[in-house]
């Protein structure tokens, strides 16, 4: 059995390469649901989504998330209204959205909408939230006349385009949260644990922040291994640089093995990032270099690859 | 001022037909709210929306109601998640369910939300809800064993396609319901108020079970004029025979009268039903022959006048 933490869409192209060199059904993803929003009582699961769309083959290629070919008539039609609609809900990805908040208001937990939505889809591997439970990222930036702002991570993220600086990063719920049934379990019997290429603070950070998980993951260290989201001092894509340095996090791999050096026993750095090998070993972290940008789909199986050998 | 009580497609084209003979912002329309539905958490006004769109010009004009040149991409989306999406939503219609729900998730009044909805088509006539509470249609039905089913109103005209015999019709929570504020200050007030051509049992009859509404326009009776929607004792349009007969409303225009005697002093039949004169007239109510068939918009406003003349 594997597991994988996932975040959005660096982890959705990561897991797209892995059932190319897997057998689809060992394959459990649990998710981070912290970037989950209510837009116009519509409940917007991002992460689960873009996962789910990557597997099922109809995310839009470029972008990375989202619906391929999709339409925007009814986002548009609330333009009338006087909406601000920076959140630009498609209509395909609509039908999920109704859908789960429509299961979830008849009592069904996420885990369950989320194995009701996979199934259709006929996916293979089981995707699991973090939690049943809500849990929210925040962010605090800076403003220029030194006041605080406190945002909800969609508003922070999309609305104010990840401006900064950063200075706190919150997970609201968290301490309360419980892992999704199942969770605990997945970690404790994998063969394999895999933490995505995804960004440390906002999307494994939730998932490590739920009572119980990191513990999990400690116990099975040398099973875990990692895949540095930092390339050459830089994010492949998303804000995690403006995330990382402020949470004291240097960006760079080095910085990636620290932060998972508790319970991450091996870490995948690019080849752009050779030079980092022994800073990592120091750690006691093992370091596997290769090349992972995933410029397309067979990039992502030969990193896959590598990466299940690296703790193989 | 002008008031019309208002259920969907029969009194949207009488009212589309008003406007072009009145000052529109002399109209208030008080309109059944007993059909609304909740559908995938989304709160549906049909109703309100068939009058809203029919005066903006951009209702679907064969069918009457719905937008013009509507997509169903979500609705359609849903049926992946095996919904059996009956309901027909269409994307440009579910912008002002989101909208509408949001509000009302947000505390506003459905009083309220119509008023931004009808403000953001730009319409000059006052659109009021019955109430601002919830009123619900149920229809039972007596199956081929004889068994009773209870079904909401929707279920019953949409997804059973108004099958009968219908043996009772319940407006459940009218009695607890109260008039929107300003429903009954308008009927107070008219010069004239127009019971619309619309079904007698599930449009106006709603409305008229709300405590304080029927005692308010019996105060004005010589203002009331209504328009029978049944000519040659059918409906024009929708399932009123189905529902008149079994509550003991006769499928005529004195049927009609009958069942409005009490607090409208004039009644509209057609041409086709100018023999039923004497009997209406025997009930207390003067009635007016014209054309009552809505084939065009130049119809629906010589309809308009002539009922206007009635009560002048």
């Amino acid at each position: 059995m594997l597991v994988a933490l996932a975040g959005g869409v660096g982890a959705a192209r990561f897991l797209s390469g892995l059932v190319r060199v897997v057998p689809e059904d060992v394959l459990t993803v649990i998710v981070n649901t912290a970037d989950d929003e209510t837009f116009w009582g519509l409940k917007v699961s991002p992460d689960l989504d873009t996962i789910t769309y990557t597997l099922a083959g109809c995310v839009h290629p470029e972008q990375g998330w989202g619906r391929v070919d999709e339409t925007f008539t009814v986002i548009d039609g609330l333009a009338r209204f006087g909406c601000d609609a920076w959140f630009r809900l498609g209509d395909h990805d609509l039908s999920t959205h109704l859908f789960r908040t429509s299961r979830l208001a008849e009592g069904a937990t996420l885990a369950e909408v989320t194995e009701e939505i996979t199934r259709a889809w006929g996916l293979q591997p089981k995707l699991l939230p973090m939690s049943n439970d809500r849990v929210a990222t925040r962010v605090t930036i800076r403003d220029d006349d030194g006041s605080l702002t406190n945002l909800a991570m969609q508003d922070w993220f999309v609305k104010e385009r990840s401006r900064g600086p950063v200075t706190a990063v919150d997970f609201d719920g968290a301490m309360e949260a419980s892992p999704a049934p199942g969770v605990l379990e997945a970690i404790a019997t994998a063969d394999t644990v895999i933490v995505c290429p995804s960004n440390p603070v906002i999307s494994i950070g939730p998932i490590l922040a739920i009572p119980g998980i990191r513990e999990a993951l400690k116990e099975r260290r040398d099973r875990v291994v990692g895949i540095s989201p930092i390339i050459a001092g830089a994010p492949v894509k998303g804000p995690a640089d403006k995330l990382m340095a402020p949470l004291g996090i240097e960006v760079t791999c080095v910085g990636v093995a620290r932060a998972y050096a508790d319970f991450c026993g091996t870490l995948v750095i690019d080849s752009l990032d050779a030079r980092h090998t022994t800073a990592i070993e120091e750690l006691g972290v093992h370091a596997v270099v290769t090349n992972t940008l995933m410029t397309d789909a067979r990039v992502s199986a030969a990193l896959a690859q590598c990466t299940l050998e690296a703790v193989a």
